[in-house]
């Protein structure tokens, strides 16, 4: 009989670590900077969230037999998705784009503070995630900025479809690409990038990150139709009252939770080969399906 | 005698190169991307501009003996240059900063398509910024996207400075801290990385960079009191309208006038020694004080 993997404190013990190295990250910046920026950043970067990408680029990294220590490039690289993700919240909720009050349980930082200011910690946070990953001589971690900024331009691309959608039906292949775009291609390179830390190389590992990309939408867009406010710390059945164009909205929610489940899959298969040492990346895939937040 | 540098068609001819490689980039993006996206995001980019800090990189590296052609790093590290600064253009423009109607002579992105399209534009040429400078193999583009990515931030917290500023008088020091931040450091980065591209180190320019940033942002500030709006192409007068710090504001025109002549005298200097290879960029800190657009 196997033990399950412990997920939960897997994941508790990577966001400790995460928070705990973007407040060090933060308390830097404070010093000499100006006070409302300062704090407004750190307002977004501390304001809790799952770490799941860089959970995913420390699994994928251990999967590889990579250094997934604090002091590692995975960790660096976890640090700058985390950066470019939190950047992507801030932006989302302004009124010009998705107007959310709530984020993650709070006031969204235009409504903590006012939208310039959370204008400015978007655009600030994405340089810093660039900075922060470039802060090493580590010659990989070129090729891992190369990786981010590609999936950071196609995360606006996706955003950009979904204006663009926005009162129209998309066909099933228009939300796919919706989908791979605004939240995949970050998921993808959290994965790839794990595996570039620790061996220079992707090694399938885009593939599976794009399958863990669609997986986790799905999954998202079905908790928005299933979980509560509370539950999930920003407005529950927002899609469904915005009239958006998911998966679960095309197909029904049977046969999207049946795509997830199928992806999942596909994604695990693919990961079997690496044996023991991707037993926390199949975890993570399998959370990504399952989760209740 | 000696010949006067011809400074503006060395301008021209680097916007003219500038403006291709733009073009030549943006069509490739246009195949299967979001329409109205695409076209914001060409109309941002392709919207003239005297392409400075491109200029600035190029004639820098010259100083060094680099490649200054069209496939040579610095070209590359100019069109990155121009995407952060085309970025933090569209948002300033934004309603909820500054709220500008006109840039360049043309309606601001905001105004021609909307917020949603200007935000997003700005959040995409920042990363695009980073990927069009890392898809080479060039070892030396590692370190001018750490120094992009620095100055990039910088800037923002330049911004941030500006905002917080609003309706309270600064001084003196506080006015030099917010232009060394908000257009310094994207100018000195140009004058820095021109260095690094060609040598690989930065060889002072970091310093006559500064200089020149802040010599650029006093004759920027002087203009805004002396030129009409139809040759900046933006609403002169904004800044005396709407009270900003500025050192004109602070010491007058004429003693301002005097602040940049002296500390472009200073760059000047440090680039003596740099002998006729030099010329090009000698022209350039000339031409920041004394143009008139």
């Amino acid at each position: 009989m196997s033990i399950p993997f412990p997920i939960e404190a897997y994941l508790r013990d990577v966001s400790g670590r995460v928070d705990a190295l973007l407040l060090q990250l933060a308390e830097k910046r404070r010093r000499g900077a100006v006070p409302r920026f300062s704090e407004a950043m750190e307002y977004a970067l501390l304001g809790g969230g799952k770490r799941l990408r860089p959970a995913l680029a420390l699994a994928s990294c251990e999967a590889f037999a990579g250094d997934v220590g604090d002091g590692g490039l995975a960790m660096r690289f976890g640090l700058s998705l985390e950066m470019i993700h939190t950047y992507s919240l801030v932006h989302d909720d302004l009124p010009c784009m998705d107007d959310d009050d709530l984020r993650r349980g709070r006031p969204t930082v235009h409504k903590r503070f006012d939208e310039a200011t959370a204008v400015l910690v978007g655009d600030g946070l994405q340089s810093l995630a660039f900075e922060t990953l470039l802060a090493t001589s580590d010659p990989r971690a070129s090729a891992l900025a190369a990786l981010l900024a590609t999936a950071a331009f196609h995360m606006v691309e996706g955003q950009a479809i979904d204006i663009a959608a926005e009162g129209r039906a998309l066909s099933e292949r228009e939300v796919l690409e919706l989908m791979a775009a605004k939240t995949g291609a970050l998921i993808a390179a959290a994965v790839a990038g794990g595996a570039i830390a620790a061996s220079g190389e992707e090694r399938g590992m885009l593939s599976v990150g794009d399958k863990l990309g669609l997986a986790f939408q799905i999954a998202d867009d079905l908790l928005d139709r299933t979980a509560d406010t509370a539950t999930l710390g920003k407005a529950a059945g927002k899609d469904v009252a915005a009239g958006k164009a998911t998966l679960p909205a095309l197909l029904g929610i049977e046969e999207a939770r049946r795509r997830a489940d199928a992806v999942c899959t596909e994604a695990l298969a693919a990961l079997e080969p690496l044996g023991p040492r991707a037993e926390a990346l199949r975890a993570l895939a399998r959370f990504v399906v399952t989760r209740k937040r």
